[in-house]
């Protein structure tokens, strides 16, 4: 006797909705699981990454699977998979789910440890990966309007705790920074370093802009792929940027401020705890950034196409 | 078709390796898996408690789910749950389980958010639980002799970023400061709050005896149970107890040190960093408290036995 339903019976997932690649096997994303055990769950002992698929193609897919190696290694954590492997489930979940805009993440777990045993040297690592639609962090309107930023009462985790660089699912202080900020009435937080600078919020970095200038938080933060992009676009095109301590009162006296991450881009921010930048439109220098991040995706040197037809 | 063997097949899991409960069904904790989606995994938006079974009986029960439920609310979840039924199901897990001394977890993870949402609060709180074989921290002979623990150069994460009065799985740092333990020769590692204090290790918090009286750090540390434990049977023995801050070097020069965890209970520490307490033996004042917390196992006000007969 079998109580589960035939599985000719059950509707066959879009695969649009997502991918996931487990235990060497690729399946719907809504059927993947991890086992209770694994430390990745129990003790968040894991590092991930994602890349995104824009129009067809990877954007700098190169360097996210070179910071996840070095995340990986950060937390002595080691695979058997190569980078060049990973990147071919990573396109093999993509062509699998038809996403041509599409979020891809790459996870390595310290795995399931012995019975009986803590020790993390002997846990067998392990590697799960999906692909699911792009995630935008703001949305439509947040995205033309600029979103209502709040500087939250929580002080991002410490690098003399957890090194930022490592990719990591320590957000409590970001989720509870977010509460606080639906409790302000504002869409997203930006937290401090509890010395009165701006460090990062929930997946993204930020910026402010400050006589036609760019700057960023240096410390304290995760290295983003976007974050690097737009540096770069930006030291290309002319435009000043400085990696530095950046004060809460900077930020709030800037004449611009915008966030970017995978999941999104580059993102306006028009309010900061009631002040209104620019009019409470998006500032030209965000814009021209904007412009050209998305405009650089076209670019060959960041670009790898998926290839959507079926394996030979 | 199936490819999937006969159940009839497979080998019956040892109940006795453990039983969870996931999705309302009791399983093999083998075979318990959380979705890959659920911020409990993905953000470790989660909080759980760890209750021991000891001969046949909780010790201290009320205490933990009490705790579990304040860990809940201030991370704003909640559950269709009472702390009542709660507790039915941790007994059912350990009844299922067969075993007489289990190490047992409640588990509220924020759950799954609907397709191309962020906000958590649009998500349906999830709850796990299980019971495995009791877990000590330390193995019989380090009991026996005595811990061998290093002050780490990795900060405990501070309340000014995650409340520590809610147990969470933010480990990185205390899983990477195990490491560092263990490369200098440790088997434990103690955390500081960046400020010349000590805080707590992995799943431990920490005494020191100073003049027969007990020190423990009051703040950023979790307020374990088998902590407050020892905290009023010091009190009801008539030994002096100070919860305060616990400089590191009045750790060094402390006559005995001791760990305590639900996971073992009270632990000596007989080497830190190369210093030797009491001749490398457990001192007389841990071994005080190890008996009076051992013994306080068989006060009907800490014990709730389990009923191992089959349900009516």
């Amino acid at each position: 006797m079998n109580d589960a339903p035939s599985p000719d019976l059950r509707p066959v997932p879009d695969p649009a909705a997502g991918i996931a690649f487990v235990g060497g096997a690729y399946m719907p994303l809504a059927e993947a699981t991890i086992p209770l055990m694994d430390r990745g769950f129990l003790r968040s002992d894991v590092t991930y990454d994602v890349v995104h698929v824009w129009k067809g193609a990877f954007f700098r897919l190169d360097a996210h699977v070179e910071r996840f190696l070095a995340s990986m290694a950060r937390l002595r954590m080691s695979l058997p998979l190569s980078g060049e492997e990973m990147a071919a489930i990573l396109h093999e979940c993509v062509r699998r789910s038809t996403l041509r805009d599409a979020y891809v993440q790459l996870t390595c777990t310290r795995g399931v440890p012995p019975p009986g045993v803590r020790d993390p040297r002997l846990c067998e690592n392990r590697f799960y990966a999906f692909a699911q639609p792009f995630v935008w962090i703001a949305n439509e309107a947040q995205r033309r309007e600029g979103l209502d930023m709040t500087v939250s009462s929580f002080q991002r985790i410490p690098p003399s705790s957890v090194d930022p660089r490592v990719k990591n699912f320590h957000w409590l202080d970001l989720t509870m920074a977010g509460f606080e900020a639906y409790d302000r009435g504002a869409s997203a937080a930006v937290l401090t370093d509890g010395a009165g600078n701006v460090t990062e919020g929930a997946g993204f970095n930020i910026f402010a802009v400050r006589d036609g200038g760019l700057v960023t938080p240096a410390a304290g933060v995760l290295e983003g792929v976007t974050r690097r992009t737009v540096i770069e676009l930006a030291a290309e095109a002319g435009i000043a940027c400085e990696a530095r301590a950046l004060a809460v009162d900077e930020l709030r006296e800037a004449d611009e401020v915008f966030i970017v991450s995978t999941a999104g881009g580059v993102m306006p921010v028009t309010r900061l705890d009631g002040r209104i930048y620019g009019n409470g439109r998006p500032g030209p220098v965000t814009g021209r950034i904007h412009d050209l991040y998305w405009r650089s995706h076209d670019e060959p040197r960041f670009r790898t196409p998926v290839d959507y037809s079926a394996p030979a």
